[in-house]
């Protein structure tokens, strides 16, 4: 049996999202088949609007409506922090714990195996906005992935070169350790020699 | 924070898809914002697509391209034999075995906890098939969960009240058993219970 073409055509861009396989974008497709037309037509129009609407910051390269984003427009924001995050997914995390500080988006992590390099990602936007305003800390909020280690210390040794030393900007990294609720038990050995390490007075 | 809004209109209608939940649909369209414009649009044109390029075909309510469908065109397919199911999907994964009768397509089940009766599914057609075709057999393929039994059951009996009886249409069900590769130690009680029942000479 041949699946018609409108059908098939649309399974192929849902697989080509990223953690959708061919089972669920079969399955999505025919739900959708059940829907409205009006829905559907509204679902087409949100993808265009994705594009056509929304720009990167100018100052922080985060996801935004206008020129300049939400955080960065912020009066009440500490500009004297900035945490310098991998992704806008990691600015939607880092924002739900109440985080006062701006943002730097690099929108990726060198990667040599992968052909990114330090050009690739926005670090030179970071040196720009050092320049421009009174920094004291910069977290290097990247993942403990060995890309996200790399890219941390890359941008760090890049900081010092360019002569901000400490006593200028301060850069930390985020705690490693237990996760909150997470058993000792079933820790990894690396992560529970890190939280030793990072052990507090109680 | 507050997202821009192309972002939360787009998360919410990948939100409303089946087995999508709010990380998910929030990856999906964070990945889409790399995607190039050309992509994006080619997608948003199939949705659109979709609904105005396919049609339930006019013989056995499959989804279909022309008014009838791809199958019930085939002159090789057997026309006596026809299989109730309650979705397209079902459709596909039936077609992979090698099954070469045709095909009815309910698009949905009975369901009186969520207010589907009869009426609300494609099951009048049926009976009008029965009348044009010298219909042998009807394999009544409706999932074996207690909607697609009652629904199953339904069926059955308006066919008998129909007047056609054993010796003018077959009416079966889809074997219950181990399924191929299951191990006897894991299957559950009442599956365990059919595959006994149903056991064959060897």
């Amino acid at each position: 049996m041949t699946i018609p073409r409108p059908i098939t055509k649309l399974i192929d861009h849902f697989q080509r999202l990223p953690g959708i396989g061919p089972k669920t974008a079969q399955r999505l497709v025919f739900e959708l088949l059940h829907y409205p037309v009006a829905e559907i037509k509204k679902f087409s129009e949100a993808l265009i609007d994705l594009k056509e609407n929304t720009h990167l910051c100018s100052v922080c390269k985060s996801v935004a409506e206008d020129d300049i984003c939400a955080v960065c427009q912020d009066q009440m924001r500490d500009k004297s922090t900035i945490a310098v995050v991998s992704g806008p997914l990691d600015v939607l995390a880092i924002e739900k714990t109440g985080y006062r500080g701006v943002y730097h988006v690099l929108h990726g992590v060198i990667d040599p195996l992968n052909n990114i390099g330090p050009d690739d990602i926005f670090i030179s936007g970071l040196l720009d906005r050092l320049r421009d305003t009174s920094t004291i800390e910069i977290i290097l909020a990247t993942n403990t992935s060995m890309e996200g280690e790399s890219t941390a210390m890359y941008i760090s040794r890049l900081i010092r070169e360019e002569g901000y030393d400490d006593s200028k900007i301060k850069l930390t990294r985020l705690a490693r350790g237990l996760p909150v609720g997470g058993d000792i038990e079933y820790a990894d050995d690396v992560t529970l020699q890190r939280a030793l390490e990072g052990r507090y007075s109680f």
